[in-house]
């Protein structure tokens, strides 16, 4: 079932400013561009690069005035979503190269300050049991309070004051996978159901499927709860929020409006 | 002329633990490496993986007991150091994809938060000479005080305590330059005249040189003064101290000795 | 010239709920309150406890469902006023007893970790003087910015960040001044010109007269320029913005709206 | 049954500095100095002061050079140590004015942050039975670690790392209290069994004992579980460690040597 994203947002420069864009659903194997449809304001300079592990494409625009981005696409998502609580750890060692930085602390995610708290509340779990059992308990003990977060707080904040949004669930369930030696990364993606609905955030952690030859890859964890893996489309992936920011303004801007709706397809 | 190091490490394991080290001259094309020797403990695995944006290994251990790591080696560096107050700023848009993410926060440089300051104490500079402004700023408000600082001194406690090591310098050179849209990463390296001597950290800025086609390019920069760029040895980059420690331990372990010694050969 | 003040808040309480209020200029001998009249909804209880260092009053309510607060004053205000430059700084063991507390790190102010650069930024100033190069400094170097911080902004965030409102302003004033061994307190006041109309902090230093016999005492300083401490009615006072808010409710509360107007009485 | 204090320190001031001490056993109804003795170097200034809630003094120093305190004290303890579990909640209205300041954030403790995990984790427990509840939470969750924390350290930082010595496990005590509308204020005392021996932290709060009239009361806790409430000797009390510490130097000194022997007289 193909999911219909239509997105547009705007903005106000007063001067010519550099600002980076990210919010196209990411051309990868899991899942399939149907259809899309791009519209963006004239701008001075508009470059395409890749984002990071490759997954998605940023958009630098130079430009000034009022700036409008318009974004509609069909995509069919086709991942593979094995039960989470089967998965098995992979000892730090056997990680390829290119996860060994979702092991480290991040801008929002302090990993290494929570190894006592992962330890104690945790002990037993391994691997994808015990990233369900972490979700669970985010889960459990959180509530989802939009405005109670900024740009300031971090998954400490956030594991204090046990409220925040779908970026401080995110951020929170990273800090913990990172803090059981589990890489782990922040995608940002479209997905239905988000209430209210917006740019959604989750996790993803590096895990192996036994039933697989080589079996290591990437598992979505929603600890919100609000969306489900199999209609998620991913965007791009960072450490954390700092890296996957759908606007980033080098420079001063006037945010106008926000529109993200995302439907799964009749 | 080049650079003798020889450095040395030990620490015990209780069980068997995974470690992550990163502590050889880089083979990269701005440093050769004469000769070297690394002569490591057994242990039950020993993986090498790329060390971040290519520079670099990474070594994975699983190991238990007594660990010893000895490395000697004998390294030629001849990269260009063009004068830092003559490089240009190069506008977002036009940097290499895998530079953006140079341009974000992370763990210990909160960059986004500095922008009024580098603003109003920086005005009218741009590129080499404000990040060689930026680089005497540190230098002339800051004292070298080993144990003032720790694992959690992010740039914003060096920026207000006025203090701190090399590795806190870095963090702050790094956090401005990123506050002024200038990509910058912290480099481990081995240098000469280090006081006391240990592995050294510093700055690394992406500018260009008008004199060279397509001339963006990274730039070294040591706000601590106690290095030249001239004979650093660089080991690895990351964007802060979380990406690029000597030894990370997945586990417990009892560090023993540490000896680093860096000469200029006769 | 007397003062007039007119001041209106309400709030809903969905159950019995205490709630801490200070909002009234406090009867002490700088200030003569010429008439006052404060009315209240009806509470379950209603407890008036003396406030902080014996100025002003704390108002203790139990309530339910909404409640308003209106109250009106005119003041005549009738303070020493001596040119803060020309004041003495009291070696700490000279200071009277209850003025200690005021030297030590609070809440919002962590004075100590500013120990250094207070010492280079204002070497060779001392008492009245180096309160007075305080002041200029942060009023040259910060934006007045209604929305730029919340109720964890501390004096440290503010510093970095050079900008705040009133309250931020306050806090790195105390700060800078305890750093320097000076005894600082928050105050609540309210004060004619502030804009937008609210209610207003400021900074209160002690500080030696030398023209008076034993002459330690609090004197005024509001590094946002906004009031004169000539029309400032006090409310109360703190070691920092948690000791003196003119609401505080333990369990919950839905505010309603806030109107403050003071004005000097033609 | 007696307790013998013996406590020693010493350390170097290069040039003319204040200094602030409090080290004395407490002159209060519930302690009987029974005998003592203070010897100090000669100092060009020494002024006591009454402390934080007139509970015991602090001295002033104004000396130079190498400056020695030897105390020797023998104190009879009497005080009253009901149940803890069977103390009343006071509703905050009902407080006495003194206490109020006690449930406010403060430095170390940034209660306010703490009231959505104090009311999920102790939901339907009051008084003294919550009190007692948080106590075995933190015993249960904390580990003693010497070293692990600094004067940097919050209630935030040690909550989140599950670790600290005696003065992180009491701010957190007095943090989740505050958090619960419970007065709590840090304690420092001089405690036999306290491993190392050394200057002891503890909490108090504040309830009512339902068997008194009028009986509100400052009532001892002490989380780490090294101390009885029987055999504390207080020393002084304040909103948390930035309060009492035994000694605060307003200027540079070198820290030489400390002793403390705290012992139950024979």
């Amino acid at each position: 079932m193909p999911i219909d994203i239509a997105a547009s947002f705007s903005f106000g420069l007063s001067e010519p400013t550099d600002v980076l864009l990210q919010f196209e659903a990411a051309r990868i194997p899991e899942q399939r561009i149907l259809s899309s449809e791009c519209r963006l304001s004239t701008a001075e300079k508009l470059v395409r690069v890749p984002a990071q592990d490759g997954i998605g494409e940023r958009v630098w625009l130079r430009a000034e005035g009022v700036y409008e981005v318009e974004y509609r696409a069909r995509v069919s998502v086709g991942r593979m979503l094995p039960d989470l609580a089967g998965l098995d750890w992979l000892q730090p060692h056997a990680l390829p190269g290119e996860t060994v930085q979702y092991l480290f602390d991040s801008r929002y995610c302090p990993a290494t300050r929570f190894h006592p708290f992962v330890t104690a509340e945790f002990a037993d779990l391994e691997g994808g049991a015990l990233i369900a059992a972490m979700r669970d308990w985010v889960a459990g003990n959180f509530s989802y309070e939009p405005g109670s977060s900024n740009s300031n707080t971090t998954a400490l904040d956030s594991f204090v004051e046990r409220r925040g949004i779908c970026r401080d669930y995110t951020h929170v369930m990273v800090t913990l996978a990172r803090a059981a030696s589990i890489p782990a990364r922040y995608v940002s993606v479209y997905a239905p159901g988000v209430e209210p609905p917006d740019f959604h955030a989750v996790a993803e952690v590096f895990l192996a499927d036994h039933t697989i030859v080589g079996g290591g890859a990437w598992h979505l964890v929603d600890a919100t709860g609000m969306a489900d893996p199999e209609h998620m489309v991913k965007i791009g992936v960072g450490r954390d929020a700092a890296d996957v920011s759908f606007m980033t303004v080098f420079g001063m801007a006037e945010f106008r409006e926000k529109d993200v709706r995302v439907t799964l397809s009749p």
